[in-house]
């Protein structure tokens, strides 16, 4: 299994040892603590505030809901595959702790910058984590049949490229997207899609057989999945505004997350042939009431309105994987490994177009002041809250129009034949990139015996 | 496999789809956004308050981790079972799901109406998952026995009865039980143990073969046992009074904890015949603790008398597993899967007595002024504090009536034959209800007709 | 393998329940609430501040943070073996369980004495679990070669001396060492090896082929190492000043974590004769960003510093595991079992000193008032910046003398053989110590043999 071309010794240090010089190099240029997390300028501002006033209390409980989704979520989510644990939870891990620092850099550059300088604090890192999520989305799309410096270049390009979308939806544009149905979701799933269009392997069934899961895979896999759905609250609400803002968020995300559940568990029996719940469907549709909810939550949604965003949005997902994903695969030969575009794409879709809707339905009869952080522009008096909903629709057309144009030149790239994808036949295979121990049970002396004859044939 | 009986395509579907569709009408006719999560509201009030003030900066933490407990806590547990992992984290997941929202109407009803409607928040959160927690410890009694129908209906109804059960100790009784030893514990456990003894199933030691654990399933709940117990004092303290009577809660129930695990470590060697520890104790009976500190938590118990407290919960429960659950099962016929009597109903009575006892001890030289946080009614001069403890008293035999009663009910409700319900010769089987893929390294074709023969002669 | 010599039957038993109750004792006699717990001092004082002061509010999210680091992060972190899960989990869990407990009463007894009482809350709670953090340290050294009756001897004198030492340090010398490079890892990492170096095994390569992983149990210590690694900025950041400190605390870890991720998985690769990436460093070095920046990350550091530290770290770990592990285990005797050397030992002395320059660096300019919160000395003129440098360099040096001879001298004390240790013949397994379940059902012969050729065609 130890091929020239897969060989990961030089590239792999390679490009991970430039990438972190380049980024201590920038960091040491570009980012100053904000004047919050500065011991001289937050002790300048000291008698007007108290220290209950740092951002810090507010988002930092947050921060870590989103950290955890980001690490565990992800990573165990993806383990699902029988042979690929290793490289889901690690290379998960890689690529996260890469995006998240050049993320710093790109966001802070589009709408972070005072007087050349990028400042960074806790909504920095949540900003970072958010756009590390993006490319851990395509990365579903992409699970199993790319190298990790593979994933790494394309972690460069999706953050940059998510940067300015970001930047022309919410800074440009005027939209709101806290929970990034559009700037997250929309964008991670087409940008990952299309990159695995333009990486699509015809040989691909050649490793069919380690594209499934076993029995403890899945259970690894559950534990990705709950600690999502667990903390959607804390990720749409996590830059939201303080005080209601946030309450109201989390609550919309729990309700619609909730009603999300039940329809996936309703689909997934009735789609099937003999009734039985599909672990795909569950591990998956379940979440995207939490995708739904990312651009509407923080508004004046209800729980009620909340409930049938979640609802729809785990009919739509179960379908997806049902009836679309095939599809997908043999007519646009895009093979998506996790589904992305069942629990990321059309939620994601979903999500924008509500939250258009709700935005375009927003009184200040129904915010009250409140209307003024939710819809500013509305609030001034500067427009509609219909032009706002046109905003949110434009949106989403641009997301979709960036992801798309994006990963078509960044898959182009990933092609090159110098970064080591595995070959078609070993792919969804840990061993190709990982030293993979022995297997499990030595509970039987001829099985030991065995184990350490192997083990030793393969240390020589 | 497949058999009319336990096919869940049409059954499971209908009952999640209308559960959720009434859900979805009750919450759009009668739920709103409480004060602080509504954007109007809360901003009409912003000049008496500042963003910090809102409940959500002092409870929201609280509530992830309870969220943790309820989801991976109770579902990661149960997966000891060899065969039942996806079951039981799937199940936990499903019945939770719909009880979170059942809850918060149910208990809105009881004790959350202004003006007709039900205003909730992040307190009401906490709430909806505690009465989740009551049912799925009495989903912890009939484990491995029921189908997902009969669960989702077990919920229906033990949520109701949950309701009023609380309604009646903490506003018509004015119980204390910020912690739910009684409102929680004791309920869920007793109710659960009547079910299982009305769905007592003669013959099911045909499914002993997979009442039972293997190495890796009892390390997947080692997952669910540790976050239950490191989140237990998020958990007594959740819903609590603010300042000193959280952080109180918290650290008397981390002392309990502490204490029981070194009784329950200690009673686990001694009663083994050849001083081997045994994992189900492990699992179990070092969150006793917890539970015995639900009542009393919050009160001046001072960490000293937290200790005892826990010190003796673990022993108990030890005792339980070891000798009382053989005589429960053989003399009356309860089987309870996970031991729910020793983890939830006994260590529950302890610590309603414990509670009862130092509500009756309380003076206000102890609590100062803190005593109206606690006993409010103690504190305003309307009764003596041996009086409080009467009430406790009372609330426990009022909770164990409810319990026991209702749980004879919806026992025979459950039994009725069109639940799907698995024979004896197939319980602790997740392959009845779930897709369930080949086994570890199904590389190989063989391989997978090794297992699929045994899978038809297991189902034949 | 049951055995009268490992038999727990009544060892076990008598440990834990002596120390129980003499912990019970000491907390009756000597252990109170403080103001911020105590009902009745709480509400004296309440007409000078509200319930948001309460400390509950600064730092309960971080210690539950640091609580699932110690028993979810160390406890799976050493499940990387492939049957010694049970042990991993279970007796990190018990040992924590009683260290939280008696570090309690002696870092009271050092410093927190009020009138003859030591007074607790969130505070000591975290202090508590960070003195337990250095006891699992010491734990991963001797893994798998110990009783838990020797592990429980262990933390009992360890956290003695822990206590001890950091009363040197933050009282008597008055260093800095928030996260606890020194008095955690350092102190941790060279008393575990030289307790291991005492208990040196020649014969233990008769349990070789158990002292590595499988493929899950790889897995299962990555939910250990991911744990360990999101909440490391809550862990350095915990009891820090409120305000700018704790902000600026956990941003500096999180990018230290980031950048040591990087270099981890670059050395990791480079240094293997196939480029092949190893688990072990992954799951270990990839940690050593938090542990470098125990000291200094309260300090102005800076984002780039402390990517700078983080680099470094991963570096000199991944080395350590590569190069200097086997050099320890042949010619210094230290059988070193988790590789804390690699973790803790070298990246907590990297972490000292970086700790040392940058207090030595320090000045009114760059920290403004803000330098009262982190050098309290220097900001009352009462001694220059580079002499805060030398406390921290003398505190090194004192804590690795302290870790030194105390472990020389608890070793002693562990190798007395009346304390259950496993022969060389049987360590790094569960059944000596616990009941152990049968494999999993569903394997069987045939399965075995085709699993092994599988493996060694994939292998070959």
């Amino acid at each position: 299994m130890t091929d020239a071309a897969t060989n990961m010794r030089l590239k792999l240090p390679l490009i991970c040892i430039i990438l972190e010089v380049i980024l201590i190099i920038l960091f040491g240029t570009l980012v100053q603590y904000n004047y919050e997390t500065d011991a001289r300028l937050w002790h300048e501002h000291k008698t007007n505030h108290s220290d209950y006033d740092n951002d810090f209390y507010y988002r930092y409980p947050s921060f870590q809901d989103v950290h955890v989704m980001i690490f565990i979520g992800f990573g165990f989510l993806m383990t699902f595959l029988q042979r690929y644990g290793f490289s889901s939870v690690g290379f998960n891990f890689l690529i996260a702790a890469f995006a998240l620092q050049w993320a710093t850099l790109m966001q802070g550059f589009f709408h972070g910058m005072h007087h050349g300088k990028i400042h960074i604090g806790v909504e920095s890192m949540i900003n970072a984590d958010f756009c590390t999520g993006s490319v851990l989305i395509s990365f579903g799309a992409v699970l199993g049949k790319t190298s990790p410096v593979q994933l790494l270049v394309m972690a460069l390009f999706e953050v940059t490229l998510f940067a300015v979308n970001e930047f022309i939806l919410l800074s440009a544009l005027g939209a709101r997207d806290a929970g990034g149905s559009m700037t997250i979701h929309t964008f991670g799933a087409y940008f990952g899609l299309v990159v695995a269009r333009v990486l699509y392997r015809p040989n691909l069934d050649k490793s069919k057989h380690r594209n499934s899961s076993v029995y403890h895979s899945d259970l690894f896999a559950m534990i990705g999945t709950i600690y999502l759905w667990m903390f959607w609250p804390s990720f749409n609400s996590a830059i939201t505004a303080h005080g209601d803002d946030q309450h109201r968020t989390a609550m919309n995300t729990y309700y619609s997350l909730a009603a999300c559940t039940l329809s996936t568990y309703a689909l997934s029996a009735l789609t099937a042939h003999d009734g039985k719940l599909d672990m795909v469907h569950i591990q998956n549709a379940a979440l995207a009431g939490g995708v739904a909810a990312g651009t509407a939550g923080e508004m004046m949604l209800t729980p009620f309105g909340s409930m049938i965003v979640g609802f729809l949005a785990g009919i739509i997902s179960v379908l997806g994987f049902k009836y679309l994903s095939p599809i997908l695969e043999e007519k646009l030969k895009i093979q998506d490994t996790c589904g992305v575009h069942n629990l990321h794409g059309m939620p994601g879709i979903l999500g924008a177009i509500v939250g258009a809707v709700t935005a375009a339905l927003a009184t200040r009869d129904v915010y009250g002041d409140g209307l003024e952080d939710v819809f500013p522009d509305v609030a001034k008096g500067e427009i509609e809250a219909s032009f706002q909903g046109v905003r949110q629709a434009i949106s989403l057309a641009v997301t979709l129009g960036i992801a798309l144009l994006g990963g078509l030149i960044v898959g182009f790239i990933l092609k090159l034949p110098i970064f080591g994808a595995p070959p078609d036949t070993i792919c969804f295979e840990d061993s190709i990139y990982w030293e993979v121990p022995g297997e499990e049970a030595g509970h039987d002396d001829q099985l030991t015996t065995v184990r350490t004859e192997e083990s030793e044939k393969l240390n020589s």
